[in-house]
């Protein structure tokens, strides 16, 4: 429910009026009820759709940019539309801001909307503007899949495959440290949803998720579901992000838990067959980006890598459950992840 | 962004678990990033898309129980579906809740879900749950429509043209002032979205949207958008919901208030044209249900209607904007209300 008379009007087209529409919508903002959309092609064989929203980010104050806030309400949704293969379509937005919100708070966060629109080639569908004192944005994304021998799932995954990712881990939770720890390091995160890599992909993996939780969480999920453990073997100097690096031999913060999560970074983590890796990696040359290969998908239910030339071997839910405890206090989050830490030693 | 671990996955399933999923959807919960579905008929002519959120209602507390927010989560979309003559096909949900959410509140709220989406024949495809101290749901609604001379815009309304509901008015707001104003006072309000009304009204109406908001609130949006106001010729003894009328017997509360907004019962609003409104309402009558005549459509744009023996001819916004200037404060609006009315004595 939101109330629509002259002066919301005017308000509703200050907010919703600065997106771009899609060229197959036939209302106009406000005409209707609801967005009607003319599928002009319909040889897609798939539709898909994904809702996500941002509210913790924001409510712990991890976002405060409202450009940042934009962006992202738009990226997480395309993350998850790109990871099964599809092609985004459109989106539908829901804010959810204060009553009186500063208007050039507004402007940029239609900014980053926009912007964020705009690298992925969608269109906003259609929105709700409700009035309340926290902030939360809720995006829907709607895309199509026309080739359906083309779609990724999470599950698939088989004993012997590789696991790549699209590029570095980790900083996601690097921003989120030096915002919550260390104000001195600034780092720039605005990932982007790997659309251009995810056509590349669909023809050679056999599942796919995207790492908005972490890349942890992302193999604990994928451990459930596919009844298999993973073997990270190659070294962490060369998953992890330079920003994370740096942070490591400044702060002596442990390289691993900048894959702990939950802040991610939207790469996208799949399993290739070993037979097809040389074909594979050739692909990605000549399409002009380097996969990260991260380890291999083995049959025992555990996460295994090198530490400190150690080899850990635990539970895949083991790291992933740290930030379940804390019940978002950041600062026991950390004191867990260290406690992890000395436990390895 | 949320945390999908082995504890997580127990609860994503426990609380998603629990709504029906479409036949056409090709991946189970949790196997895909996003939710992917096979439009095995592609008949139709237009995908219609909508997203709505109950926000204020929850926050200002007139929505307590689990089972009606959950209920009103669904029909709030379904309702702007079928206002453009659609047909529902499915619903995304994102739920913000408590992070330790009581359990039978919880089952309430998805009892709420399921038997909305069960009246309207409609799936849950995919959802995202988000923990925080306030509960908001957004719900995303996927229709079709199958033939694009029935699809009801807001616009092409025109002067002359008769103007219905679907059924009487004032529960919203009748619940609403049982609720802040009056204890005593029990009503039942759990609106259903008018989807079989609308596979009639598609057929004869030149505009529709519903009443979410309140009916002046709906005229004044349709003022705006086809330049035009509207006479309510019709008495409101005969448009006002029983409810209304006898709270009006018992605490003198203005007849016209229960009109004002913003709680509104979801019913549909709509024009026909005058050479067609025999054929209209005897096709009502064999379809088991009765239209709610309400005025015409004018040229000047303003609200007529006859009050206490008095003609009354305001701004179509007037009323609506007395929403607008109290700021949610709900003893202001009444207060404002009264001041209206004595303006009009």
């Amino acid at each position: 429910m939101k109330q629509i008379v002259d002066s919301e009007i005017k308000k509703i087209r200050e907010i919703a009026g600065a997106f771009p529409r899609h060229s197959w919508q036939i209302n106009q903002l406000l005409e209707a009820d609801s967005e009607i959309i003319e599928f002009k092609n319909k040889s897609f064989h798939y539709l898909v759709f994904k809702i996500d929203g941002i509210h913790e980010e924001i409510s712990q104050k991890l976002y405060e940019d409202p450009f940042l806030i934009g962006w992202m309400s738009i990226t997480v949704t395309i993350s998850d539309l790109v990871a099964v293969g599809a092609l985004p379509f459109g989106i539908l937005i829901s804010l959810q801001i204060p009553q009186n919100s500063d208007k050039k708070w507004l402007r940029n966060l239609q900014k980053g909307i926009n912007e964020a629109c705009e690298i992925y080639n969608v269109h906003i569908l259609g929105g709700d503007t409700n009035f309340d004192t926290s902030i939360a944005i809720v995006s829907t994304g709607i895309g199509t899949i026309e080739d359906k021998e083309k779609t990724l799932l999470r599950k698939n995954m088989a004993v012997g495959e590789l696991v790549y990712t699209t590029g570095k881990l980790g900083l996601g939770n690097a921003f989120a440290y030096a915002h919550f720890f260390d104000n001195a390091i600034k780092i720039k995160y605005q990932p982007t949803a790997k659309l251009k890599e995810s056509k590349l992909i669909q023809n050679y993996a056999t599942a796919c998720m995207d790492t908005s939780d972490g890349l942890f969480p992302a193999l604990s999920v994928l451990s459930t579901i596919n009844n298999v453990g993973f073997n990270l073997c190659n070294s962490f100097q060369n998953i992890i992000h330079d920003e994370a690096l740096a942070i490591e031999k400044k702060s002596k913060v442990p390289l691993w838990t900048f894959l702990a999560g939950p802040h991610g970074e939207y790469e996208l983590l799949f399993s290739i067959p070993k037979d097809k890796q040389k074909e594979f990696e050739q692909a990605c040359t000549e399409d002009d980006w380097k996969p990260i290969f991260i380890g291999e998908v083995i049959a025992k239910k555990q996460i295994k890598f090198i530490y400190n030339d150690k080899t850990i071997e635990c539970q895949p839910a083991l790291i992933p459950n740290l930030f379940q405890k804390c019940n978002t206090n950041i600062q026991l989050y950390f004191d867990l992840l260290m406690n992890q830490d000395a436990n390895w030693q």
